[in-house]
């Protein structure tokens, strides 16, 4: 009988490859992402936004906005159509609780741009560890692992953040560093109403400008650059967040490592709080007017994995992009030496479209932990 | 803020409080954890582990070893038991495919050590925002908090290990930096053996003297110190992790920073990658006899969230412990100004017993990862 | 206690109502389905099919049609557009392994149909316990509850079918009874083919004849009937379910129960296998040229919760329609009495249309486990 | 690249068979059971019970009492120490809302009981079937298949039973039909105190003196027999269940399937509601006081999936036990001819002592979803 089973296997495997799962994020307030670059559609459908939250269209649409690309002069030429269609789970304007399925159709696939990797790994892309994984892949854009796949987690995002602000909590985040250029301001010496007011979405406007000039010399080249983000969660409700594995900062770093060219993540004093004393480095609590608070923010909003009512601090870390406009050495699926230059409209530097993609992963974070925080309530 | 929250939970106590979910990390290896530091005994299930691994009792023992306290100078002196018992799913020294039952039954609880600060909020400790979270919390050593909860996840590693051990993969870690003190070398340059000769587990002797040097100076201070951990994957093969939100990386992080004190995460290139060109970072691909390679490994084995054979490499950031052996300036529950002092027996720095515990929490994410890639496999 | 519901529901709408889960079934073959009757759209994301599946349109087409209302004098009249659109995780003719995205468009949405009860709780509906659960309700067409979510499911169902089918396993339903008319005949005597000869879907013609003329009787006192729908799986491979709570029936049994109007579930002996004395009802296992078989079949093909080769048999007990053509007395949202009567176009009997559904959610159970299993291989 | 995977998993294939998964069940209520009839221990992690519940250890012992076996001269005379270990979760006499683990301990495994039966196959067993599946069984008592487990259960229930205990809600069951005895009654004409007042547990005496009678002499024969448990839910809040696959009726048809033996489920009208018009079936909603009640209730207390108020009743068939006190012709693993016959203490009816486990999957579902509809409140 066994071998009965085996012969059926054997048989089977000569259909089938391999399926690809991981495309749900969240567990009370979830998504679940769907669509390639090249194919009809992109969306999303989300599961748990409870009913009654107040839809803003034109947040969604200007958050898609924000991610999409041939914006500005920095980043890739190419056009998306993101137009978002709402096709279940708001009616008259509010949610009604039931799942939300948002459709964001493709267009402009120039697939032909694609034609000269059809069979050529790229250094330091995904081609290479999808043929190791999946023993095929769709080389027209990327398939699943392009970043066409975020516009659907934006506009998921924009509903969570629609969610958020019902409770007063506001996120944002902002290019804090490109290269070896870095705001030296905390964000709260900065004026974060200004991160959309220059192409680079840096809200210090000075070294803004130098970053742009860097990244449109490195474009000449046809190189690219790397840089870090940095997130900020204001108006916290304390208790967000579990002690053990499901910490609130483990779910961001989760959250933020799983957006393309994400090489690190860090929360409150982060990788420098580790040079720091204990005495240096603890937040001393303090009873203001019947609220506590911390006199210093170490701690980052977060002590146990649970927020404290504290801003939320965190910075995330970019690579630069791995396509460029000059030639390298690789190889082709076969083993055979080649070289690849990048031919289609990319970008020299992935942060300014990534704002609105860390804004939108972390709501969906704290959206679904503030959720969670509500089964605790009777 | 907290006044309104306060309002909400005071009403909802009436009936219940609130429960505590996310105690279960992992998909097909996955691992539920249990206990309280006080409480009669600590531990886990694993669910998922395959049927025939060797059951490698020394290595789960000696893991435990390395994780308890009391194990040398820099290290607390309060005692535990670690031993652990095997309840179910291990028959004539092999794993059945069944529920892995471990047990370790707590002792030498010297709760009084805790009643000082029974009413009184710790700086920098889950203390208040347990009280945020729960409207009540077990002062007796943090509850769920406790870093005694860490000793059910090494335990649950070592079989993780166990697994991955027969596909040839080797997890280790060492502990890089102790403050600014950090060892130069890359883990290529270092003996990874050497890493438990010392106690404070750096494989770079004479960094890990001045290591130990500082920790017992601030120690005398009654202060801490935060550090860095490095891990390095050895034996990878490729194809782990998948292309959207379950990137390998993703999952290494969110394991990383569930654990105690953990402040950031990178891997591969990491925050410094982001000073990079891509035409720098990008690692080129040869093949090698046959085997495809990168000459560089600035992905630190991923890429896009899919390991590429090569070792993989990352770095958790750790703050100084909370508790210090000073007086510190604090508030109590009811919000009235109080001092507070460490009393117990901690330790100065997080980092040598932290060394078991990252290398436990990468195992299980490896072993989950080798497990969901053979769903691939027909 | 309904009136402290009700309060407990007033204080919370105050910021929000609540949210509707569970819309997902299946652990790697897995469906999320969204939208509502009279909404813009319903579909299905289906995460999970592996790649390489053939994919039928036809098969699927066909599968929407029978389940489509008008379809027969002894269906509802009301017309829906079932045209099913493919977004994503097909590619020339075969699936991908990413994410199958099927949607299907509303239209002949006369919600006015509805205005006559949307004040008013019609019996044995779930207009009353819909306003005890979330405090309101879309009483345009029953939204999540309505049986139009049912297309979703027989669209997924024909990509698992599809995926099944390349195992060699088939899955089919019929009408077994109408009321107290039922065929005798076991499966094994009929001929399945016959299923869709008739517009009640009996593959006994002489019994579905007078099942057909009952329900036109039926229909014309403004009344409706009940049945049964048997299942048989043919082609199985042995070894599908687990030992404890997913034990294939189990799950085969969730999912017939979910099905609108199921009030009850056997398999193999069923209900009637309780009567039986364990000498009766054991299955003998024979060994035929190397194929271990059991000479009867009262395990109906799963034995502990497992798969062992045999076919599989189950049957649904399916209701009577709540909605007649007849006034009967209610109540009003606001405790008055009232009468109710159905004006829509509803079916007199709902079996004939749930034949697809019951083989979509069969089949999805069982391409669940399949893969289940296959995780088991290596 | 790929070969060498394709090598790993030829060379692993030979180290590994496959895992048993789907050992937990429940959503927020979630239990996680472990351990086999003959290892060291069994046992069981609730998740998610809420804080603040009063443990009654008496509720939880008499349980335990109840499905043990040797507890009558109609059940095994098996002794099985049920004493159970609270390790976790549980402080002062009340839930902390921390996972709760508890411990049953394993003796009087009389293993040598089971050597006649290590190579063959028991029909209607899952001998066979495990074979088939995992490729290995252990024959000692049917590992993870054993009743055994149900003791876990049992434990675990005991707990949902004080939690629902809290808001007013009973959960009971008792014997209503063996073999072809049944009592006529329904449940509201029972005293339902006196199901334990004699030893098959049906509250109607003078049927219940008949069932024993029959049992005793079926048992004299080495003969088994099956029967029906009926269940009701009585004090229960209306709006728990969900729409669409997550319906009340489909999780308890789930919970009662996936307990040993049972063939078949059905709730409210069930099968004989098939039988029904939808004018004599449809329940009338009344006003009686402010209290919407239906005057009948062929809906089991559940409409649309989402329990209304009235008391659920449901029932399950299990089929006679497989083991016999007889001869019965059979196969080995090898495919040769053999006989078997039982020659361990095993009971002839599975009923009476299945009756807690009933009790305890019902509390575990209904705990669940009094849960999840928490989550709706704010």
């Amino acid at each position: 009988m066994l071998s009965k089973v085996a012969t059926i296997i054997a048989i089977s495997n000569y259909l089938y490859l391999r399926t690809m799962p991981g495309n749900t994020f969240g567990n009370l307030f979830s998504i679940t992402t769907y669509g390639e670059s090249h194919g009809p559609a992109i969306g999303v459908i989300i599961d748990g936004c409870p009913p009654g939250v107040k839809v803003d269209m034109d947040l969604l649409e200007a958050d898609l906005q924000r991610r999409k690309p041939g914006q500005s002069k920095i980043t890739t030429q190419r056009k998306e159509s993101d137009s978002c269609e709402v096709l279940s789970g708001v009616f008259e304007g509010v949610t009604t609780g039931t799942p939300i399925s948002l459709l964001i159709r493709n267009s402009d696939q120039r697939s032909k741009d694609y034609d000269h990797i059809k069979d050529t790994y790229r250094p330091s892309h995904a081609d290479m560890t999808y043929d190791q994984k999946y023993g095929h892949r769709d080389y027209r854009g990327g398939g699943r692992s392009s970043a066409r796949e975020t516009a659907a987690r934006v506009a998921a995002g924009a509903f969570a953040k629609m969610l958020l602000s019902d409770s007063g909590i506001s996120v944002r985040a902002y290019v804090s560093a490109v290269g070896d250029l870095k705001t030296e301001k905390t964000y709260s010496e900065l004026d974060l109403d200004q991160t959309d007011s220059n192409i680079i979405r840096c809200p210090d406007p000075i070294v803004a400008e130098k970053m742009i000039e860097k990244i449109a010399a490195i474009k000449k080249e046809g190189d690219t650059i790397g840089g870090v983000i940095s997130g900020v969660i204001q108006g916290m409700v304390p208790g967000l967040g579990d002690p053990v594995f499901d910490k609130l900062h483990a779910d961001l770093g989760k959250a933020m490592l799983s957006i393309n060219a994400a090489k690190g993540f860090e929360y409150g004093s982060g990788f420098a709080g580790t040079l720091m004393k204990g005495s240096e480095h603890n937040d001393i609590i303090e009873n203001i007017d019947g609220v506590f608070r911390t006199s210093t923010n170490h701690s980052g909003g977060i002590q146990g994995g649970i927020s404290n009512g504290m801003d939320i601090t965190f910075s995330v870390a970019f690579k630069p992009i791995a396509t460029l406009i000059q030639k390298q050495k690789s190889i082709k699926a076969d083993g055979t030496s080649t070289e690849v230059m990048g031919k289609g409209r990319h970008d020299p530097c992935v942060l300014p479209r990534a704002v609105p993609i860390v804004e939108a992963m972390a709501s969906i974070v704290i959206a679904d932990h503030l959720l969670r925080q509500r089964t605790l309530n009777k």
